[in-house]
């Protein structure tokens, strides 16, 4: 203890704080617990995550870049990649060069893409809801506050 | 629209709530960056997630068994116990067979471990600190509070 102290004598220490207030252990637990809850109905409708999450953004912000969708998304560009090529070949998406510059790609949510992604969003609403049982209305808000804060203290990008 | 809200009138949906102010939407794009923030240390030191993550959680509750620590570290039993036989044979943790089970392994960290989990901690905090930037006490206090309810809420394990 002494001698660890010595070398970062500033920062509390993970067996100190307990991993229980070490807020990104929980964030991970929590993400790691909401994916799996979805898993059944995404494999059920044949997708995977990135196709899910891709689904689910362009639903919401279409005609968008793949590199901006990757930010979006949390997946790397060249997993989105194989994963756009998909839904675009059952048709639930469009990938279309960009008018400026041709080698950019935009992507395009189809009405058949917007189906699926509908039949998905009750589980992720309910998934999304069972995490706040027990947290009223006020602190619902205060969390999800600083969620936006901490992302615009850490995000790399200006979305 | 109107088709859609027939089929879900009760759940707000993705499009009118915004992206910004879905919680998953937010934990999951903060965790990516978390993970990429601390994955050019991790590379330095020559460890994966699964060991970062594995040292961190046997740092504070030594001597688990694997399944535990798989649902600790957020990683999958197979994907974890390749994890830990690189660290065993790095000499960075020991895998012992259960007293009571000698199909069942306990997982130790050792001196080593510790040395090496004391280097990438305050990489770990300094993560989670630049979170937490312009959010005061009060407010990071009820921020994990909500973190721990909502884990509680959703956790299939008792811990």
């Amino acid at each position: 203890m002494t001698k660890q102290e010595k070398f970062y004598p500033e920062a509390q220490r993970l067996g100190e704080m307990g991993l229980e207030n070490f807020a990104p252990y929980l964030m991970n637990r929590i993400i790691g617990r909401y994916n799996a809850a979805l898993s059944s109905e995404m494999t059920k409708i044949g997708l995977t995550t990135p196709q899910m999450r891709s689904l689910a953004v362009l639903s919401v912000i279409d005609g968008i870049l793949i590199r901006e969708l990757a930010v979006y998304a949390v997946v790397q560009q060249s997993t989105l990649s194989r994963a756009l090529e998909a839904l675009d070949t059952t048709g639930l998406v469009r990938r279309v060069s960009d008018e400026n510059d041709s080698r950019a790609t935009r992507l395009f949510i189809t009405d058949a893409g917007r189906e699926v992604y509908e039949r998905l969003w009750p589980h992720m609403s309910k998934a999304s809801d069972a995490m706040f049982k027990g947290i009223n209305d006020t602190e619902r808000r205060a969390f999800v506050g600083s969620l936006q804060t901490i992302l615009r203290n850490i995000r790399k990008h200006n979305f």
